[in-house]
């Protein structure tokens, strides 16, 4: 490994493009998570895949750790380079480069964020659905194979990325895939890709879904005296194949964190928020539909919205939830938790959970994507305090071991990064030797976001 | 390569379940296709993905080629032994280990056809949606990555196989995917195995997700003047985000062809089929908008159906259009093909197709799923006239270069098999060295289904 040689050479091919300003490398070794800085040794900012390809070819020579960069939202301290080397900011490539409606896909580089696509779609009637909440790119998005409240309709990044150019860890460029909407030529490397969270490859172009824009919408909150009135009221709903768009959980501590927060009054007990999208008779039809069984499973305190407006209030409860929580505790920081499991188990699992929460007394409000099994708590702690930290560490622990015992995943949405590797082993056992396998066949010198997925020398 | 030590190893194994009998070997030497017979050296029939793996483990040891089967509908030849070698036939491992309603998924063996799986679904109000027309093995669908009729509502097998577990070529048993809805932990192994034509491991064991049997049903026949009218209807009904549960194509040729065999007299022009799946009032709502749309675009004869005895006539009508085309050419032989472009480029492609045709004077009527920019055509030869044959090649040749041309693929469903071997190049580039990487890297000694989708020695 011979990181300063890669530099000088990519400080001749990229020029000012490549950087090693403190601020800059300061930047490119944060998270949004507890991870500590973990600066790289440069920041390359190229301008075209050829030079994604000469980058590459160059680190590979020297053996040097390359990692991919979007804008650093992603919770696991997946784009942190804890081998040191250089982190690949695709900034400057953030093309939308072309639409087609007909075909309702578009092509877009990986530096464009989900934000900007859809405001750019706008006017087509089309849009973008994966919603992480974070304005990541679309890179980032599927690199991480993010997906977010609308997943239950819509699908994740593995369900919306048709296909992509990655350059490989020799330099490679491929693409995988067509613009054809199915194919069954050869092996799926497009959802290889998609999740591998840069240690394949570096994605450089990427082809997307699109959906169009729903006639008609409508959101509703109610509340349910128990999580399993809630959760089951979920798995009707979706058993009668009525196609919610979105369905979140809030626990009856997220719910007093967000009227501390928004000001409002929902009673102290869990709550979903849905919406419904489809034409206007569609649309009604659904949320009456929801309403009844919802009502069965002892739903109250119905507030429906379909005018824009009010749908935008009820979701910006759910959107600053996050930060209702932080606030619900001052000065804490949250250890965000996200697993996911058959639905069959989630009322179970969420419950066991608040049990669990309950007993280490740090406060925990969770939030869940529930139409597909996946919630999320924010561990609230006092960073000052080591017994916190531990205890809240512990906790995360036994969230994950439950949610590997009720045969789910220690991650939903956020992916492993450095976080979840130690859960690798227990939740896959053979199949992640495979994945080592595959690693090792694409990248044998490890150059590509090492540490991540496949620990070092595994 | 000592196949002979292989099979006695194996007969050992499995006493009576190792067949040598020229029936038997001859009966898994056939395709459905024009592929030559090509019986291989024995046929196993293991019970267990504990056999499975020991099979694995003798054939590793001696190179010898193993091959897996399960009805044999494929129409590509996937499971010619075109090495020799084993086949392995997953009959006796045909139960239907566990169906979850609340989780709306099922573990099947690979051996249980679809057929079978949705009759015992009855009861529980789900079914299993994909539907390649033929009478397959869930393991054989998901190995070719099949889809058909209803792909464009409910998605292929890469959207429907949640997890499975696969024997591994050197009898490593492995387990992709958890019952979870999502997961972002790690490399997509399941969609790896999927479309993987038994080149990596054979499928054991399947986890499907399944679907709410629709409340209401409609479907519907329309003509048109033109193929560009039929196409730009669907192209419009897709982005209204009218929910098609089917939308099949059939050209003025194929329309004869129905009427012939069929008795129906519907006139000599482009045709719909179109289905819709959901509540009373949706399905109505949804017929009503299409119908618009179609009218919009020159459809005329609209026949509609919502009863299930009025949908099974029309539906009849398609699913004996192949049987339809080659009575219209009695003694015929169909060589069918398989292309997928972007929808947008399908009303050229399915155009020149018919003008090229015609040129070669050659009947061949055209299907198609063009909800997914998928058709095929039987191009009836007469077997006994090489020229025949070889006008039907260069024709199929020229379809398929077609569809590159257009940004689409040369397969949408049927696979690689033997027959599309040739286009992995000129489809993939350097993408398929890829692919050959990670066979290679998972099969070192290549006994996995050798000289498909990877050719030998590449």
């Amino acid at each position: 490994m011979n990181i300063s040689a890669a530099v000088d050479a990519l400080s001749e091919l990229l020029g000012e493009r490549l950087s090693r300003s403190k601020s800059d490398l300061d930047n490119h070794g944060r998270s949004e998570s507890h991870f500590p800085l973990t600066p790289p040794d440069a920041v390359a900012y190229p301008d075209s895949t050829e030079e994604v390809s000469q980058i590459m070819k160059i680190c590979n020579e020297h053996e040097c750790p390359v990692v991919g960069w979007g804008v650093g939202t992603s919770l696991e301290g997946h784009a942190l380079a804890v081998k040191g080397g250089v982190v690949v900011d695709f900034t400057r490539m953030n093309k939308i480069i072309e639409v087609s409606p007909e075909d309702m896909d578009v092509r877009v580089q990986p530096g464009v964020t989900r934000e900007d696509l859809n405001v750019d779609l706008r006017a087509t009637g089309l849009f973008f659905p994966v919603d992480p909440g974070a304005n990541a790119t679309l890179g980032g998005m599927a690199a991480t194979r993010a997906s977010g409240t609308t997943a239950v309709r819509y699908g994740t990044m593995r369900d919306n990325v048709i296909g992509l150019e990655v350059v490989l860890a020799d330099g490679r460029i491929i693409r995988t895939g067509t613009r054809a909407r199915k194919s069954s030529a050869g092996y799926d490397l497009t959802a290889m890709f998609v999740g591998s969270e840069g240690t394949l490859g570096l994605i450089t172009e990427l082809t997307l879904r699109l959906h169009g824009q729903p006639m008609a919408m409508s959101s509703a909150v109610c509340a349910f005296d128990t999580i399993d009135g809630a959760v089951n009221a979920v798995i009707e709903t979706i058993q009668m194949g009525i196609p919610m768009a979105r369905i979140e959980f809030v626990d009856a501590a997220g719910t007093q964190a967000v009227n501390a927060y928004s000001g409002t009054d929902f009673p102290a007990v869990p709550h979903l928020l849905v919406e419904f999208h489809g034409s206007d008779s569609a649309v009604a039809e659904q949320a009456e539909e929801f309403g009844e069984i919802a009502r069965e499973h002892g739903a109250t305190n119905f507030d429906w919205a379909t005018s824009e407006e009010d749908r935008k209030r009820l979701w910006d409860i759910r959107h600053k939830a996050y930060y209702a929580m932080l606030a619900s505790r001052p000065g804490s920081r949250a250890i965000v938790t996200d697993v996911c499991v058959p639905i069959s188990r989630l009322a179970e699992a969420v419950t066991e959970t608040i049990a669990d929460i309950e007993e280490t007394g740090i406060p925990a409000p969770i939030l869940g994507h529930v139409g597909d099994g996946n919630f999320h708590s924010a561990i609230l702690i006092d960073e000052t305090n080591p017994d916190e930290r531990a205890a809240a560490k512990a906790l995360s622990h036994r969230m994950a071991e439950r949610a590997l015992r009720l045969g789910g995943t220690v991650t939903g949405e956020h992916g492993i990064g450095m976080g979840k590797l130690g859960y690798m082993r227990a939740e896959h056992g053979e199949a992640w030797d495979v994945m080592g396998t595959l690693k090792q066949s694409l990248d044998p010198k490890g150059v590509l976001n090492p540490g991540k997925i496949i620990p070092q020398g595994e």
